[in-house]
């Protein structure tokens, strides 16, 4: 047999594929769109030259109440439209085009972020907060995503699961902190909206932050797992109410929690567990840590949600004030609760504190700028982090 | 203390949100797009009143060489453009629309497969071998990304890894398949394109296939991971060349296995170890198991590229004849070939045959239809996964 050398044309591999494929090639735009300039402005760009105009909406636009802000492209001589807005503070941002009225994501940034049924580009400005969103060069956790056991559910359930650097080669135990979503997402919210892999593989790096496990639970007790990845099919991702505030989920939390402790090298004591959730997650985690009253030293409320809804006849929500009291009593490290100044629920939230302080319970309470974000619950995890275990 | 309900209105929650939450309301279609009818036709949908024209192409319109068909939607008196296809066969496609000449993504489909720069909407049509590729109600494997080290590349690397349901909490020894990805892929294209743990989860559950450990590599041994998992941040993604035919993937392919072995409950012999590939994992493939020509009793090429590229110098491609008859000396179970009639690679594949023929190197060879599609390489994974470890 001779020694064969054909010349495999790299264009071969390039054609001939499925349409998936092919349109990589003919579909996939050469612009370089969002291009993040040195100065930290941001220039979009998109190739339609038979648009008669072309907008954007960006996270960093100011709205006029729920309205996001737009801002015009302007059109080149190419048929390329074209805006470069003013330096942006380092974060995570997102963004789409409007083309004559229809919204369109940037077919030049592969990068989208779903929100319930909506796909967002997203992009990150360096060079501080956004740099922990980042992955950057340091050591990285793995993350799982698995199915567990939940007895009180009659369920097998979806769960993801962050182990941060070095877990799998050691022998030492872990804390563990369980990280709750808000209404309208599920076990990959966090994952992919909260950036909670790169926050925590960043903090950790830096000594600012204890190796821990990250516990990303469904807090949709009806919901086996997130949208298109149970039995039901690709169906279109809806708010889940109800099911989701009507004390089911702090029943049945203990299924979680004896799944991790009983598949993962962890310290099972109340000091090396965390609680915290965003919106509906920080409301899970109030009336889970009142509810298993002996169970979290550290809890984080983020812009939660504070009083159950009308109906809920739960008895997880019967029992306030003793449970509270209870819970002050066994003591705890850190109880956080951080808010924005212009957040829907930020009455909620002083009624709240006035409750804790009737009943003269300790809290930290941190007050940001802005609102009902993602932006500030990725704030906030990278703040609590570092305040765990410890 | 009173027990405060304060009616907390659902409206609340899915307002204030940030601008990815806002779209997920305003931005959000009300509209089901697509409808999988009940005879197995599929209806479209999009929003478009001020549109002149929609089109749509997809997996299932004849293509004109590499142009895929396309077929126009029509308007109705609400503003939304619609078409039904004839009844399709069980399958996953994918689609697209064009609205005016510009590409879009169905703003109604949230699930998307990215190849290469592009991503494409997808949905599955069951009752047959669709089915496969769908989430059943049926136990799930564990995936999970994570990094290892990789001393012949210098590199810490992103892989992907299947364990089969069970895997944790018992106590058996697995074999294991490495599953390799073609040009322009990395270690996330079988999971995505694939649908790999469905057709596992699947097959496991039927019977049909061994419960098994699923590696999934970068095969672009230059890369760390896969596009926005490293830190070269959200770059857009390219086709990898050079750095993904010059040898080093094989050479330092015994990083993986050394990597699983050591880190998975695994039985570490020939016979439980398996190796395929689509395109240019085929070619790491047929080159990975000659070069280590004791190592697997199980070898896949699915749609293979056989020659190595002119120039590449690398002593893994110096030695074809004398590797290939070792390999056939120290025997294994299978070696399979499967390649579309209509593919690119076909006659490079004929060749092969006729070198194998040559040294009397015994093979199996299935012939599909249709050419080189990730349709054919999900469709060749299901055949070739029941065949391993029996």
């Amino acid at each position: 047999m001779k020694k064969v050398l054909l010349l495999v044309f790299v264009v071969q591999f390039f054609m001939g594929f499925s349409l998936l494929s092919q349109q990589a090639l003919w579909g996939g735009s050469e612009i370089v769109s969002p291009e993040i300039n040195a100065d930290k402005s941001v220039t979009f760009r998109l190739f339609a030259p038979d648009a008669q105009a072309v907008k954007l909406t960006g996270d960093w636009l100011p709205s006029e109440g729920w309205v996001p802000g737009t801002v015009a492209l302007e059109k080149g001589d190419n048929g390329v439209w074209q805006h470069t807005t003013l330096p942006l503070a380092s974060n995570l941002y997102g963004y789409s085009f409007f083309v004559d009225g229809l919204r369109l994501n940037d077919p030049s940034n592969v990068y989208l972020i779903r929100d319930v049924a909506t796909l967002t580009n997203v992009f990150i400005v360096g060079g501080g907060q956004g740099d922990l969103y980042k992955v950057q060069s340091v050591p990285h956790g793995s993350v799982t995503r698995r199915w567990y056991n939940s007895p009180g559910n009659n369920m097998n359930r979806r769960i993801t699961i962050y182990t941060p650097p070095g877990y799998e080669a050691g022998k030492e135990k872990y804390p563990v902190l369980y990280l709750l979503h808000g209404m309208g997402g599920d076990e990959e919210a966090w994952m992919a909206l909260g950036r909670t892999s790169q926050i925590l593989d960043n903090l950790i790096a830096s000594g600012k932050a204890k190796p821990m496990i990250v516990v990303m639970t469904n807090g949709n007790v009806a919901q086996e797992a997130a949208p298109g990845e149970s039995a039901l099919g690709f169906v279109k991702p809806t708010m889940q109410l109800p099911n989701t505030m009507d004390g089911k989920m702090e029943e049945t939390f203990i299924d979680v929690i004896r799944f991790v402790e009983s598949n993962y090298r962890v310290v099972n004591k109340k000091s090396h567990r965390a609680i915290s959730g965003l919106s509906m997650g920080g409301f899970h985690s109030l009336h889970i840590s009142r509810h298993y009253p002996n169970m979290f030293d550290y809890i984080g409320l983020f812009s939660a949600a504070i009083f159950p809804p009308e109906g809920a006849t739960s008895e997880v929500y019967s029992n306030w004030e003793s449970s509270l009291i209870k819970q002050k009593n066994n003591g705890y490290k850190l109880y956080w609760i951080a808010m924005g100044k212009t957040d829907f629920l930020f009455e909620q939230n002083v009624k709240y504190r006035e409750m804790l302080d009737a009943i003269q319970m300790p809290y930290v309470y941190r007050e940001s700028e802005g609102g009902h974000t993602w932006d500030n619950w990725r704030l906030y995890l990278s703040e609590f982090v570092p305040m765990l275990f410890k």
